[in-house]
This record gives structure tokens, C-alpha cells and sequence, in this order.
């Protein structure tokens, strides 16, 4: 009843094109410390579930079929064509993709291409600071070439994101860090830092945070779930307030992308500042039949044009076409329940709907 | 199936009479750091839904007619007479009116007659705080006079509220602050204020506190979702517990309000201490067509007769109208699911709406 | 539609055989600071629904009678009889029995002769030590028996549990303290203790959870709702990431008991850690007619071969069987629905019913 002819996914990866076993593929479909516990399986999970139900009539199979016989078929057609078929079954129009995980991933022009649409770069703050550390000699040539890199990337990608809340949690004081403290952490991260180090320094993540800010591009922060093993509570969005207030009047949103399971915080922080936006996406894929109860639960306190979604995928064309299929089913469940109990008017269901499916990142990030 | 023939509104405000611009109107439907996004508008919420859904009917209009036209009629019948109808039409037959927020309120009287109904005046412990401060000159008149005005308003007042948690988070210290420290607080306090100046010393806020419970009145507690910009956590009602605990024999009942989105918390409190309850009814405002499955989490922890109904409105007779039919509707849902499941049997049903829709408030506040 | 024949109590207490009043019984409902509040009683909850709803049909009365009715009928069975009817009628196959609570509960053997069903051992790990403690005259001979104790005890008994997180809260440092730690800690808790004293000391209780953690034996920790008057943020089962990390790669399975109302951070662990489990279990007997809504969260992160099923009752055999039918009616509930909606297919529902119902545990428990 209710219909979502478009869809942009304002935050995904690329996928990979290599040839996959069954563990190597399983491996993919969580996020875990260690394999399986033994008698069990990461195809019983809700993104398990969720994938054979979705993906394999993509394919040519019946939904649910089992995990084996799906993989067979995908090797039969092989990774690029399978990919091919599942990206365009997805129902995503516009690809936004975050370029700064490792591994040898599709970059928004292959995504473009293999599924039919349009596609941009979002670019990950800590990643590009790491490749500026590369190639910088001394801090001030590591600060000005850091500040440079970010102008230029401004130029061309659609958004930047910071992992700065998985690295170190979110509980970050609020202001900029001053230009001495900054030379002094950078100092330091540059003396003791091999090739490739990864940046963890508070300050440093803070001084990226603002540079990010004063850029005006959207800034996407990860929040709620994210590192498998890390301390879920120290991503809760809520101890972004601070931070969030510090940048109002900036003139720069902020996006904050999962926030399961506090994403009812991040609503709230998306209904009270207007520079907020709250993503309705990535959980749905890890909560699979869970989906409309979960985007439910965001539909509370966010203002329906602050709500954006995303399915957080990455190397799997799979999860691409999960996160989609359950947002879309799921808004279709939760706005036409409403619909049929006389909560909301048909009119501004399908409005809404058009909203958090496409229409408020167009006009967030600015896609015409 | 499920009735409430009659609804105590455990907590709310009066309303403005004063005449409403679409600006305005909509500036007073949610509680905001700035002004609605560009590009969105905070009719898109569920608050906005709600009001378009149950107040243009009592006003003579469609269901989810567009806000202007809402707001056209509204004019056409002025806001004194828009209001009677809304506040008749709520189907709340008491009102306890918090009188200590800004602005031209309506008081109990006004509430009273506009809406055709019973009302009591609910004392807020800080705005009376700093009334005494502003006409006493002395730390020692001040502390004198403050406990006289406690004793004073607790012999009219139905009950006293606090928002202690939303001025320094709820993580008090539980004991009551002893003499010479809350003279101490008194004197910095008064030394540094402007008249009018607002009272945030955490000393002096748990001296209230402790003052209010010595009066034997129920203490509302404000707790959850509060101040716009504030940090959200730090009034999560878990963090009364010890304040609880300290002051459980003294005959005084504590009554945690909104409490969302940490309801659940504030639930389990009111299942294992006698004299405390939870609040239902504030979060359902800003939840809208969300008002069931809010509700029944409540439901899950708190025992039914620990449960009272709240709108938490103020300013606009709108808000008193959502609360009201919002919770009537969700109840009625609730409820009647679970009797249709055969969970519940219809007597029970109607026997335990009818207490959290008025019976409890009836008996904890002492109305006839 | 989805059948679960057989139930794995995998956490549970004995029970009373003494007769109860109405007022002792009452009082059994629920754990509170104090007796019900003037005009409420403990049988207006969840569980006392639960109770009013599944129980009497088993001792020949229509479900829903009033509490008085039930409780002569019982009298009138007297309570051996009646509460062998009662664990009869609940379903459940094995009960896992947590000997370690005082009063006169029966043991494990009268629960496999009272309910014809097996029934094991747990052993719970602070009592052990208050045992080893009553009869220990010296640091060294306490710390010793204690080693020997807990081997002893992995020889028969099927599980340990702790329930340091109640006592201390889950923000345990997660190494194993250090051996001259241990003696200081010991050294002075013997010196102070009076026979029978608890254990509360951190350092002892992180002594005693990694002496379980050697023995093999899976450890289940409460978390979440425990002691009534304890704040439950404290037992959030997150505050358990790091120690749970320094636990991996021993072969010792973790399960998180209760978890409520932060079940879905303890299913998030069960998520990413192979030996970490989640207990979907004893939040049921507490939250009634909502218990397919709290079970749907707990399946929303948890690897479904992770997920494990318990009632947690203790004293009266009615809360064994209000927390297995609860069980069995929401699971067949939740699973049933997303069959229904094509989200699962019937064939998954039913393996994996069996697999939470029963299945898991044997596995984890070794039970052949």
C-alpha cells in the first residue's frame, strides 16, 4: 500500500568481487570475535534469515533455501554477475559510500555500475589523517597538509563519517581542541607511530571532528553498535549532546548512523536540534523480522524529516539488498498499520515514506 | 471495549489564550533548541499527526485536515472559545495543574471552568524557592520563610513537583543535606543571584526535596526527557534509587514523571518500593500513533495500581486533548488485546483502566 | 502452529512445601522493599495475571478465578499435591535447580520426583565460599578448600552461577586478581565475617568467577533485575564486555541470566562473543502478557543457537509454570507471526524453536 519507488542509501561500502566458500561468506555476515560457537551458525541469525528469504529469488531460487545450495548458485554465476543481479534487485536508486575500510571493495564508480545507479563518496576522517600521516615529514607539515586533504576531499565527496565513538567512545568533551594541545597529540601520534598506525589520540580525533565542521559538509558519526567487542554504552549518542550543542550554528548537520540500541536517543537528539539527523537503517539489518518494530521505535521521537535511511553494508551485495528490502517492508508495515487504524492519513503516510526513503538525503547531501 | 468513562490528568499546565500564528502554534509542539530544519516542519511528528488527527474534529473539521486550515478555524473561533472546546472535548474530568512555568497561563480555576471539570494546584518547589529568595533578606529569613511557604502551599496544593533532575541530573546525594551545609549553599546562593534568578545549588534543591517529603504531599519527580539540549541520561530514574530508598516509611509518596525513555526503569521502581509510581501518560504526547507500545511497556513492570495517567500539556488545549485521547486509545488497545489473546479476562481489564485512568490519581492525590 | 514439546528449565530454585496464606503467597509474587501499598495488592501485575490465567485450570478451577478461590483450592490439595500438579502441567522436561538460595526449598531431586522430569545441579558460587569460610581457620586452608570446593563441585554439578553483578554490580575489573590480592582479601574478610557472613568483597568475587571459569563448567552470571532495591544500571550486562573478552579461549561458556530490562545488550554479547549466551527466560515470569514483546528483543541480536530458556522461579511451583507456559505461548507467538508474514519459513520456526526451547541447553549443559 505504501510505496518507496526510490531509495538512497546514504551509507553503505562497496562490495566484494572475489569468488566466496561458505565460511568465508558466513564470516561476512556478522561481526563477531571468533568463529561460531561450535553446533551453531551465523546463517541462524536474523541477517541469515533475512538473507534467504530475500536473496535467493534474485538468483533464480525459492526463498529459504538452504545456505549451501544458495552459495552454490552464486558461484555459478559467478561474484560479479551475482552482484550484478542483487544490487539492482535492491531497489537502491543512490549509492553513498563510505571508501575508508580496508580490503580490496567496489568504490562508488563500480557500485554505480553494477547497480544501475547513481553513487557518491562519503570519506572517513581517521583514514584520511592516517594516509596525511603517511606522507607528512613534521607536525606542521602533518596539520596543513590534514587541513588541505580535508578542503580538497570536501570538493568532491558527499559527506565525511568519523569512527571516533568506536575508537575511543563518544564521550568526547564538546569544544575543539586548542592549536597547542593539537600539535602536542599530533607530535606524539607521529613519534610513536609505525606506517599505516591506526589514530586512536582523543585529541586528535576532536581536532578532525571540527575541521570536519568547519567544512560544512554533512558529518556522519557512528554510534550505537559498531566494533564487536567494544563497550556498546560508549557509543550511546546521548553523550553527543554536548558535542551536538557545540555545533549548532555551524551550519554543518550531523547524521548519526546505527545508534541500535540507543537509537531511541539519537530521535531524541534529531527532534531537538535541527542540525541532527538520525539513520533508520543499519539496525535493520542485524534485526532482521525485528525490522518494523525497530524502525518503530525511531519513528517516535524523530521529526519525519530527520529520519534517513541506510543499510550500513559492506563486501556482501547481500546485506546491500537485506537492509533495503526490510526498511521497505518495514516502513510499509509500520505506516500502514497506522494508516488502517486511523493514526495517519494515507496522504501523509506515503509522504513520509517518500521522505525517509530518498527525499530527506536529497536534500540533506545536496543530490539533485 | 475497554472503557475509561473518566480521566484524572495526574500533571499538566495551563493553556495560552492568547491568539496563535502557524509560527507560534507550531513553536509550542515540541521542546526544541532552535527553529524546525529547513525544508521541515515539526507538524511533521507525531505530535503534529496527533493533533491533526483528534482536535479538528472538535473544532467541526475532517480528521488530518492541513495545519493551516486547523489554524484558520481555530482563529475564526477565537483561542478562549477553541479552547473550551478542546479542553471539554478531552474527556478529562480532573486536571492537577503544575503553576510554576513562565508565561500567561491559565491556573486550576481558569482549567476548571474552560474545561468544565475539577482542578487542584500542584506546587513547584523551585519557582517557590525563588519567590521567597526574591523577598527575603537574610539567609536565615530565607530558610524560615521557605519552610513556612512549604507548609502554607501543602495545605492547599495537591502535591509538590521538582524538576531537581532536569536542573542537575537525578544523581543526588540521597540523604538530606545537613544544617550548616544548606546555609552555606544559602548564602553563596543568595549572595549571587539576580531577583529571579533560578535556583540550580544542588544542596538547596535536595533541602527542598527533603522539605517536601516531610510534608507528607505526594513528590512528583520529574525524570526522563526534560530540558531540550539537556543530557538525557542523567535523569534516567534509575538514578533515584538511593534517594528512593532513603526516603521509604516517611508516609510520603514519590510519583516519577514522563520517565521516557528509561519508562521502563521508572516501572520496576514503582513494582518494588509501596511508595513510589510511575507516570504513563507524558510520553504518549510525543509519541503519537507509538502511544500503545509505550504504554505497554509500562505495563510490564509497574503493578496497575502503581500507575497513573499524566498529558504533561502545557500552553496549548491541543496537547490536553492528544494526552487524553491518545492514552484512552491506547489503553483501550492494550488492554484489549491481551483480553482477546485470552491473557486477560474483561473484568480485569476494566477494572485496572478504570484505576490508571483515574481510581490510583483519585486515591494517591486524596481526591473525592 | 510451532511446538515445543519438551522445556529445559535451564535456571531455576526449588519450592516451598509449606502451606501459604494469602498474604505469604502474595508476597512470593514479587520481590519488594516492603509490603504492597495501601490499597494495591502484588496480584495486580503481570504475574499475577500470568498466575490467574495458566494456573487454575491445572488445579481444576477456570482460569481467571479470583486469588482466594485459587489459594483454598490449593489448601484444599495441600501444597505437596498441588505443586506436584503444577510442575506436571508445565511442560517442562529438565529443571537446572540453583540450590544456593536459604529457606526450605527442595532440592533437585524432589523436583525431578515432584515434576517427573530430570533435574540437575547448580552450584552457586558465593555460598560455596561462605561455606568453605564457616569451616576454614585459616587464610591459606580457605583459599585451598575453596579450590578444592569448586572441583569438587564441577565433578556433579552441571553449572556454577554467581551473583557478584548483584552484589557488587557487573563492573568488575576483568583479570583474575593476583595471588597476594586474593590472600589480602581473604585475610580480612575473615577476620570481620560472623558465620554465615556474605560475601561482598570484589576482589573474592572475581577470585571465585575465575576459579569457575578454570573448572570448564559454563558460568552463568546474573545481570539486569536482581535484588529489588539495587540500582539495576549496575547489573547492565554491558558493564561485562571487557571481562567477558578476558574469558574467551578458556572453553568456558558464559551465560547471561535475566538481562531485563537490558536483555538486548546481553544478546548483543551473545552476538559477538562464541562463548557468551543469553537466558531468554526469567524476564517472562515478570513482564505477563508482554512477554512476546521482551522475547521478540531478545532475538533481535542473539545468534538463535544462543539463546537459552529458563523461568528463574523459586518457591512456588506456580512461578515454574507461568514462566514456561509465558515461554512456550510467546515463542510459538513471535516465530508464528514472522511464518506468517513469509519473513521465516515454518520448517526454520519449528528447528529453531526446539533449539531455544530445549536444544541449546542440552548442548551447552551437556544433557544427553
Amino acid at each position: 500500500m505504501i510505496e518507496t519507488p526510490s531509495l538512497v542509501d546514504q551509507y553503505c561500502h562497496g562490495v566484494l568481487r572475489t569468488e566466496l566458500g561458505l565460511g568465508t561468506f558466513e564470516a561476512r555476515l556478522a561481526r563477531t570475535e571468533g568463529p561460531p560457537a561450535p553446533g551453531t551458525t551465523l546463517f541462524d541469525t536474523q541477517t541469515g534469515f533475512a538473507l534467504r528469504r530475500w536473496c535467493p529469488p534474485l538468483l533464480g531460487l525459492e526463498p529459504h533455501c538452504p545456505p549451501a545450495r544458495y552459495l552454490a548458485r552464486r558461484r555459478e554465476l559467478g561474484a560479479l554477475e551475482a552482484g550484478r543481479r542483487l544490487l539492482r534487485g535492491s531497489g537502491i536508486t543512490a549509492y553513498l559510500v563510505d571508501t575508508g575500510l580496508p580490503g580490496d571493495l567496489t568504490g562508488p564508480a563500480d557500485m554505480a555500475c553494477d547497480g544501475d545507479a547513481d553513487a557518491r563518496e562519503i570519506v572517513r576522517l581517521e583514514l584520511l589523517a592516517e594516509q596525511v600521516a603517511d606522507t607528512s615529514g613534521t607536525v606542521e607539515s602533518f596539520l596543513a597538509n590534514l587541513a588541505e586533504s580535508v578542503h580538497t576531499a570536501a570538493a568532491t565527496a558527499v559527506a565525511f563519517t568519523s569512527v571516533a565513538g568506536l575508537r575511543h567512545g563518544l564521550a568526547l568533551a564538546p569544544e575543539p581542541p586548542g592549536p597547542g594541545e593539537v600539535r602536542g597529540a599530533a607530535g606524539r601520534w607521529l613519534a610513536g607511530r609505525p606506517v599505516g598506525g591506526p589514530l586512536t589520540d582523543h585529541v586528535l580525533l576532536r581536532h578532525l571532528l571540527w575541521i570536519a565542521v568547519s567544512s560544512g559538509l554533512p558529518l556522519q558519526l557512528h554510534a550505537g553498535l559498531g566494533e564487536p567487542g567494544a563497550r556498546t554504552d560508549r557509543a550511546d549518542p546521548v553523550l553527543l549532546t554536548d558535542f551536538v550543542r557545540a555545533t549548532a550554528g555551524h551550519g554543518t548537520d550531523l547524521v548519526l548512523l546505527h545508534g541500535y540500541p540507543y537509537h531511541r536517543n539519537a530521535a531524541h537528539l534529531a527532534g531537538v536540534f535541527p542540525h541532527v539527523y538520525a539513520d533508520s537503517g543499519a539496525a535493520l539489518v542485524r534485526t532482521g523480522a525485528r525490522a518494523a518494530a525497530v524502525l518503530a521505535e525511531i519513528l517516535e521521537l524523530a521529526p519525519f524529516g530527520k529520519i534517513l535511511f541506510s543499510t550500513g553494508a559492506h563486501s556482501l551485495p547481500e546485506l546491500h539488498v537485506i537492509g533495503a528490502r526490510l526498511f521497505r517492508d518495514a516502513l510499509g508495515r509500520v505506516l500502514g498499520t497506522w494508516v488502517a487504524e486511523g493514526a495517519w492519513c494515507l496522504e501523509d503516510a506515503q509522504r513520509v515514506a517518500g521522505m525517509i526513503a530518498a527525499g530527506n538525503a536529497r536534500r540533506v547531501y545536496g543530490l539533485e
